[in-house]
């Protein structure tokens, strides 16, 4: 493979600016805004980051308005930032070649949902928490559950997934179909609505986890699942992370369906008890949760139980009460947030990484002796189930000597994790911070196959750029 | 997107085959085959299609030998089209344009098992029937099951899936990452070892399902399952198929984690009868299995008979014996051979659709009555949890009027699962039988975006050309 390794990037010229303000000015009157202060608002997303502020943010209302703004910007080579709840971990809506952000929280519809089938079309503006409320009354739900309340157009381009990953997948399981605005301004329907298909080449997962830089996804069909008949869950303590990893492992390998098992460490649960005000003993803990008939989750946490005392962990508490699971699961969830209680005033650079479920314990033992080596404050917690752990570092973002300290532990950390045949990220993506690591996770043949499917369907390079990887 | 509709191909010239033997012949020796038995045997598959044999046949044994072929080839422009077990069913291993037939069934080595991990690591030969063989021991089982003993490598290139889809996904779902050698020779890497990632582009799923048309899987990471502690099963006769089908919806709607719900209708069940010896009432039949945990199954298959019978199905039959079990399974893959006993001496064009679950009543009700008006004999079964299903028509191919009541009915069958949000293939893939219909289930715009992938990764057009879509 003959590879160009520029497509050229710089910023676009005040006079293209213009030209291109003018021409969406003209079509979406106010829908098209250039003050600094909502400039800067899609400029960074939830972790710390520098802000870098798109030229103008417009709201488009329609698949077809999208192709509009679309062509615009390729006759004039403008860059286009897809911009959905603003909750992304990695830079990926930074705007560091300027350009247009293209706001799709207007396009926030649930066009249509299809019980028998047991899937849903929604706009890619709406919300995993909204899609949940509006799904309730059907007894329906959709399980992909980062943390954050994110857009699942904003959830379809990092290929995010969550808690319930082991049991549900992750996005790219669970998309049927995606409309999609390519670069070129043309709209692309993926794929019918049937459950599964081998009718050519996977444009929905060629799309799924692009982060915005081969097109930008306008309506997405989703599977749903019922909402089970039961639900039980509960946390247990365990004397090290190793102990718990190889529960979690027996737990899987046994066959038990379970549908949550996460990870957290001392320190997270520390973090924890101050941010939730929660009792819970400080030692490595799994949360689990079992999903099926009552009877079945019964013997599920039973048979857990068992599992969990012969690696030496215990007591097990059971969330019986749905108020007392949700407080759990709330404090699970609000992890990202509980971590500032740990150190008020610091700032956090949000991390994730996977390795085969084998691994995870060394890996985390192995970096915990790397933060105490590194006088880091960094709770980890983790998806145990699928090998992916989350590092949040404190950090004052004003002191170059700190940053470069965390710097060179994160660049071992990325490196650990991949000579364990894992990745640079399981679910947050690439965005701006992991391009680097690319060249290392992946062979330069892979990433040659990559840039070969970027330049293909975004020629002026116009789709994000400056995400991913270095075309 | 500017398209160009020709990608060149006729014939390699004479003179090009001779070259390419030589080179070939000089490096891999008796390993190159041109004798018309050994390439008639290479240019068709299971289901009845005209004999198109490729130039000769080569058997590696590396990937890195696979590299070494297609450089010559691509050198050459000569065409290569991977086979595997021969068991595709659209003339996918068909050489419609002659050219080498890379046959990996040396490559057959179960390259490393990963208990912890829940996943084994294959050469592209491996058969799908050996892999579950070598792994019984670790108690260990890899789900997706196509009628045939299909190579895992094939399985791949077609996104197959078969009767465990409905709880454990297709090939999309359960490979892990791949080893593909392109049509330049390199040789790509897909994905590391973890379960998930959002590191980058989804390359493993852009190759699978991709017929061979984009390059030749050489190594698969397959993801595995721990074999069920109990697994129970049987049959149900409906008062119609959608009797039949309602239950089935139902049932999953219910969050009941069935493994297999598999329909066959009043002629496959005679059909079952006189293939396999067997005494099944002659109406619309569910085949049910379940597995989980002894008390699960019980609990399961108590409530599949509950819900059968609220729609008239019944009575329910139990194979609570594994032999009793495994003869109806048996009996139920043997479905496509079970067809021949219908019409003795007839050939059979097996086809496959899939249609969104609420569907797929009507598409069998509508196909039923078209069957009696075209004067056809055509058993249906159905993979019912995913809107599956396959049509066995049993034609003799002699016969220039019956074959073409045969394409018009196929034509009208097609469009109408379309027609309902359908798909023209859900697991047999398009190989060549199928292209005609791409242009009817895609837009423009999609099969443009497939057309730009193909010519990205396959500028000469190399690649098992003559399957998949026009280019």
């Amino acid at each position: 493979m003959t590879v160009h390794r520029s497509v050229p990037f710089g910023r676009p010229s005040p006079a293209v600016v213009e030209t291109v303000t003018a021409e969406l000015q003209k079509r979406f009157g106010n829908r098209v805004v250039t003050s600094l202060a909502v400039r800067q608002q899609h400029g960074h997303s939830l972790t710390w980051s520098d802000n870098q502020p798109p030229d103008m943010v417009v709201w488009p209302e329609s698949t077809e308005e999208v192709a509009e703004i679309v062509k615009v910007c390729a006759a004039h080579g403008m860059p286009i930032i897809p911009y959905g709840a603003g909750t992304s971990l990695e830079g990926h809506v930074n705007a560091p070649h300027g350009g247009v952000s293209v706001d799709v929280s207007r396009m926030n519809a649930l066009v249509a949902v299809h019980p028998d089938d047991l899937d849903c079309v929604v706009q890619p503006g709406m919300t995993r928490k909204t899609l949940n409320e509006l799904l309730r009354d059907q007894g329906l739900f959709f399980p992909i559950d980062p943390g954050a309340d994110a857009s699942i157009g904003g959830m379809v381009s990092t290929r995010a997934s969550g808690t319930n990953a082991v049991r549900y997948g992750t996005m790219k399981d669970n998309v049927i179909s995606l409309t999609v605005v390519t670069a070129s301004g043309e709209i692309v329907k993926t794929a019918s609505r049937a459950r599964k298909s081998s009718a050519g080449y996977d444009l929905t997962r060629l799309f799924v986890g692009s982060e915005g830089t081969l097109g930008i996804v306008t309506e997405i069909t989703l599977k749903l699942y019922g909402i089970p008949e039961a639900i039980s869950g509960g946390i247990c303590p365990f004397p090290s992370v190793r102990a718990a990893c190889d529960a979690a492992i027996m737990t899987i390998q046994a066959g038990i369906p379970i549908a949550r098992v996460e990870l957290a460490d001392a320190l997270q649960v520390r973090a924890f008890n101050l941010h939730s005000k929660l009792d819970l003993p400080e030692s490595p803990m799994l949360f689990v949760e079992f999903h099926g008939s009552e009877q079945g989750v019964q013997e599920q946490s039973q048979r857990f139980g068992e599992i969990a005392e012969e690696f030496g962990g215990g007591p097990f508490r059971w969330a019986t009460k749905p108020e007392e699971r949700t407080k759990l699961w709330q404090a699970r969830h609000d992890a990202y947030w509980s971590c500032f209680t740990l150190r008020p005033g610091a700032k956090t650079i949000a991390t994730d990484l996977c390795v085969p479920i084998s691994r995870l314990a060394d890996c985390v033992e192995e970096t915990h002796k790397d933060i105490e080596a590194t006088g880091l404050l960094a709770p980890i917690v983790g998806h145990v189930g699928d090998g992916n752990f989350h590092l949040t570092p404190l950090v004052d973002t004003d002191s170059p000597e700190e940053m470069e300290r965390l710097g060179a532990f994160l660049d071992r950390l990325v490196r650990r994790a991949i000579a364990m045949e894992g990745t640079c990220t399981g679910e947050h993506g690439v965005g701006q911070k992991k391009m680097k690591y690319m060249e290392i996770e992946h062979s330069a043949a892979t990433l040659d196959a990559m840039r070969m499917i970027k330049r293909t369907f975004d020629p002026q390079g116009i789709m994000n750029p400056g995400k991913v990887f270095y075309v």
